[in-house]
């Protein structure tokens, strides 16, 4: 057994309260981990059968339970949403996981309410859904670009705690994360993506265009935290310079959300007895 | 390097072709594999990584190429499916696959033609597209308990042939796969499901009357293979009672499909030289 090298929860330590301030957060720290990365690829690895434990007798409860869990992925370009995807959601069965990636809306999706396509995805019962990008793109890159006007925008933080606490109420438990790197470190990231061929495909020239705008995708972000984390539907800030990190504080915020449902295998439905007497006379 | 241990490869040893007889195959074989379930294992990551390399390359492109793979699974219970798609299909990255899992018609697919629902789970370009159970069903548990008539389920293996024969077309390279399990190998892992409370859940009653009809179903798998095995949708029957074989197969044929799409990183839509220098100015 290695050591507890969690020293703080990352549910605590992450969690957006009352008087945070995102311009506070060291993008390379590694709040609560005491360890290097040696150290972070073990826990990760030990905390994943963990996961994928609950993750099995969460979905073999779903005919009976209506627990679900909705882990939503917001940052910055390269901040490293996919290698979160891939190495902490990837660890677990992938008949249990619903993901839903949110680009830019279709003309249909643009004729309703913001919120139309984001309802149509939201796990099932038994279900670890996680959002690659969500309804917060429509007060991010919508308020920066002005995709819609002040008092819309307004309305949309309303609009989301309520549909959040609904969902919540409805038996999701909803883990909001923003995967915070630094300037210079999606700097770094955007450099190695245009010097390597193979990387060129996951570069566009508007992450330049988005880079330009950081201080305001910082304030409209710090704006977010504000409006929409509620004890329902909890913002987490995740510093990911490291990450090794970034995915571990991940998955532990996931793993903390299943031990509360403690979902258990469910009871037979059926006489045992009676079963196997049926199958031996087979 | 390992030595190289497929001496007939799974496109080759395992497609049903004119001629094939389920009845002759044996589900405890290992065909074309010469090794153990250790040098199977082995083999499996060494697959794993190729198989990891393409499929991040089909998704790359998925702007410029129309391809597409579609793994279309079908067996009898406890023959393993779900083995296969968390060990092989969840050794990819989870943003370039589409998992379909077919169950009981609802009330309002009942009132489409059976290829409506299936229609709508087609994967996108780039994406490694599974489906768990599938259409197959509507001329399988649809046949044989009698859920259309006869006229219909003729009907039925023509617009399959139809069907695919389209997809195909358009890009998509379907794989389907029989997993092949004998009856005494089924009654073991029935009875272990029995004998284990945390196993209950994938246990289902009607699991033992599809048994009891084991002979049809063989029967009208012969006729499924014989009625829609193309060169565009072709047939695999799987040997499953070694589980290490059949995810070691139905792997290679995944991993046979990519080779022959051959993805390419795609070629950048910008001008690198130009978005270095204005990634350097911010």
């Amino acid at each position: 057994m290695s050591k507890h090298r969690w020293k703080h929860e990352p549910t605590e330590i992450l969690l957006v309260r009352d008087g945070f301030a995102l311009a506070g957060v060291d993008a390379g720290g590694t709040p609560g981990f005491h360890g290097d990365q040696g150290h972070g690829e073990k826990e990760l690895a030990r905390q994943m059968s963990q996961l994928g434990d609950l993750q099995e007798r969460l979905y073999a409860g779903r005919n009976e339970r209506g627990d679900a869990v909705l882990l939503v992925l917001q940052a910055m370009d390269t901040a490293g949403k996919g290698g979160v995807v891939r190495h902490v959601v990837g660890g677990v069965d992938p008949q249990g996981v619903a993901l839903a990636a949110f680009k830019q809306p279709t003309a249909e999706e643009l004729e309703h309410d913001f919120l139309w396509r984001v309802e149509k995805r939201l796990p099932e019962a038994g279900f670890i859904g996680v959002f690659d990008r969500s309804h917060y793109e429509d007060v991010l890159i919508g308020k920066i670009h002005e995709l819609a006007d002040e008092a819309e925008i307004e309305r949309r933080y309303e609009a989301i705690v309520e549909f959040e606490r609904r969902i919540a109420a409805s038996g999701t438990r909803i883990i909001k994360v923003m995967l915070h790197i630094s300037k210079d470190e999606q700097k770094a990231r955007l450099t190695e993506r245009l010097d390597r061929a193979d990387k060129h495909w996951k570069y566009n020239p508007s992450d330049v265009d988005e880079r330009m705008r950081w201080d305001e995708y910082m304030a409209a972000y710090q704006t977010v935290f504000e409006r929409t984390s509620t004890p329902e539907a909890p913002w987490y800030v995740v510093p990911a310079n490291h990450k090794w990190y970034a995915r571990l504080a991940v998955q532990r915020l996931l793993l903390d959300a299943l031990k509360e449902i403690d979902p258990q295998w469910p009871a037979a439905e059926f006489d045992v007895d009676v079963e196997k007497k049926r199958l031996a006379a087979t």
